[in-house]
């Protein structure tokens, strides 16, 4: 496919948050063009798309997420984390087929597509599953490990790795644990030998509840981030979800070691976790990227809201309304998440680079007038203003509907039929 | 009109949040039935409304708002309250006419209507324009007065008091001034004598932000409640905006004098004002609603956004995921508003009540699974869900279309012409 669109606002994210007006071509998966309109006479396009003074900008990465945890949105609310996880969500999680896990991921990857997340960073059950709804609905998925003393084991692990990366060109994998408290010393040893046997970097949750924290403290005599780096597990970059209880310490040594940290404002919110210090994260230097945590502790998956949380809670957090401006968090919510995912080659609007791109409707009350239109996205924006996904070169979903033949009832209704069967009896 | 809406899931918000399946009926300005589905032949109906299963349910009533800051929509962000009002906001609006605030007005209720807000309770210049704009766009109003020491004169305050009530069924107007720290010890003695004549409630701005708090007490020895009360301002009831650093014995005047509380966590969290105790004024007892501030403040009028946070940053405050919980966030955003702005018929779905009505679509993915429908909406729901809006008994917004001719882009050309005059020289 060669789309030619026009008419355009264009917000590159390269360097800057300025847009500036022109076109954007596409040519098959990739961008052939950005920047002010020019001849493209004798062009063969298979769409001309009249953008209308709309903003072309790269689609969310959503840092980290669970995508199969839909089933259980709004299943069980308004609990503490590890009762909520113990009693609510692991005997259910137990139950889970992988076809279940694959009806449940394209679920959430339409919810996605609604709000113009264009990739994921998604741990959870059966990769392969997941890796099979992404090819099908067309999204781009970085699959992480979620191994804990459970399962599965590092060799699985490691046949992971080798057939999941290189298998399709919207799917990678990479190396990680579930958490510091859901994995023992010699597990992480292990895992810890073949992230340097294949010299890779390592993803976890890490530091998200204070309780966490203190009972590593307890356990090791170190913060979650010291323990897991003096095991080596930080050797080859990588980044961790949460890090609402890092110290400065913690700070300093993912700025040493190239840790991103993907912030969950959603989820620490409503999970009562904290507020993470994303103002002092940037003070430090850190690449910070933004996920929305799975869809059951949020309970949904919508970038917009994550973004308004993220300054919103520095700026309660450091009582100053100038902390973690809306240009910081259009970049977290877009580069910074594509590096920290390891896909740089999605993370701005540029030729050569993977055409994941949405459409922002400026034609909407909420986005009217024009005084700061990037402002407006991150303080006023909402899925509504999503009027285009593209992922891959492909449009997957254009002025409200899901093209491509997708039957969005027939996965409700399956959605439904799942959590129906899990929490029997 | 006779609407008749069938096949749909019913959420009353009369004493509980349980859903039933059945009709809601509409005849004129009023609900005329609600129930399950019953004989209607025989009945001239002007539509006929398939729901497919989706929720019906009480609009939401935006508890604090000032329309017409829409120009100011992403002017002056990231910075502290009083600069922000002192040096960007006050200067503008000296240059504001009497059309522009009917315009801009114009354009919040667009947003409103995309939103499902069927009611708002507005302080901003010249009321009988917001007036004029919500008769003009069928939306409900009850206005505000917020008279400082800058204008307008208590006696035209009392002017605008009988001209205003009762001039249109969509329009109610309540006496106030904007804030304390705005208005002299003498004048509010006038305003007060000003209540007792009439024996009405009264609102204001109150204790929004601490430095407001510390520098009344130390003008009169008293917080802004205790300071205002004793000058019997609170003798008829009313309600106060924000209330982020009210004392324990604040709420304990608060529940004597049967003083409503409107939170506006969007405007607080991004003025960096504070976290409102919201789960300690429903200890209280207070009646407690929700509401947006301004679009410059917050920057939208989003009312999924402000109950998200009001769950969330309770959530956070009292270090507790079960504080505030789904089902209190929609009471306040539906009831307790209607019950704080004086307007009790629009406060739940029942025969006779006011069609004051909006429908949210399940046929989204977030709103997948069913299991719990409330909890999805607070905790996942999106003005993407909003699937119409009725007001008065007239349907002003219906599958993301503006209906009765109203011609958006118009209104959108004027705000961006206004702030651009405005910010002129």
């Amino acid at each position: 496919m060669k789309i030619r669109f026009y008419n355009a606002r264009i917000l590159t994210m390269d360097g800057n948050c300025d847009l500036t007006e022109g076109e954007l071509w596409t040519d098959g998966e990739k961008i052939s063009y950005v920047g002010p309109a020019k001849d493209c006479n004798g062009e063969n396009w298979d769409r001309e798309i009249d953008c209308q003074g709309n903003v072309l900008m790269p689609g969310f990465k959503n840092a980290h997420t669970h995508s199969g945890m839909t089933a259980m949105r709004s299943f069980a609310d308004d609990m503490p984390l590890q009762e909520w996880l113990n009693t609510k969500i692991f005997p259910l999680e137990a139950k889970m087929t992988e076809q279940d896990n694959y009806d449940l991921t394209c679920l959430a990857i339409l919810e996605y597509l609604t709000g113009g997340v264009t990739s994921i960073f998604d741990m959870y059950l059966s990769p392969k599953d997941i890796a099979r709804a992404c090819i099908d609905m067309g999204m781009r998925c970085v699959l992480v490990s979620g191994l804990n003393k459970f399962g599965p084991s590092v060799e699985e692990m490691e046949r992971r790795y080798l057939s999941l990366n290189g298998m399709h060109p919207l799917i990678s994998y990479k190396m990680g644990v579930h958490a510091e408290y859901t994995c023992d010393r010699a597990l992480l040893e292990e895992v810890s030998a073949l992230l340097h046997k294949y010299q890779v970097p390592f993803y976890t949750h890490m530091s998200e509840t204070k309780l966490e924290t203190d009972e590593c403290v307890e356990r090791y005599g170190m913060t979650p981030p010291q323990f897991f780096n003096s095991l080596g597990l930080f050797d080859f970059g990588g980044g961790v979800y949460h890090g609402v209880y890092l110290t400065e310490e913690d700070m300093d040594l993912f700025a040493d070691k190239k840790i991103g940290v993907v912030t969950n404002p959603g989820s620490n919110t409503k999970l009562a976790s904290g507020i993470a210090p994303v103002g002092r994260f940037l003070e430090k230097g850190l690449c910070v990227g933004i996920g929305t945590d799975g869809p059951s502790s949020n309970n949904c998956l919508d970038m917009f809201r994550e973004m308004f949380l993220v300054t919103g809670l520095a700026k309660l957090l450091q009582k100053d309304a100038s902390a973690v401006d809306a240009h910081e968090v259009l970049k977290m919510a877009t580069v910074n998440g594509a590096h920290i995912m390891g896909i740089p080659e999605a993370d701005v609007l540029a030729a050569g680079k993977l055409a994941d791109v949405i459409m922002i409707d400026l034609h909407q009350p909420n986005m009217q007038p024009l005084n700061n239109i990037t402002k407006n996205i991150v303080y006023s924006g909402s899925k509504q203003n999503v009027k285009m996904t593209m992922i891959n070169g492909k449009i997957l979903y254009e002025d409200g509907k899901f093209l491509n033949g997708v039957d969005a009832e027939a996965i409700y209704a399956k959605a439904n039929e799942i959590i129906a069967r899990l929490s029997e009896g």
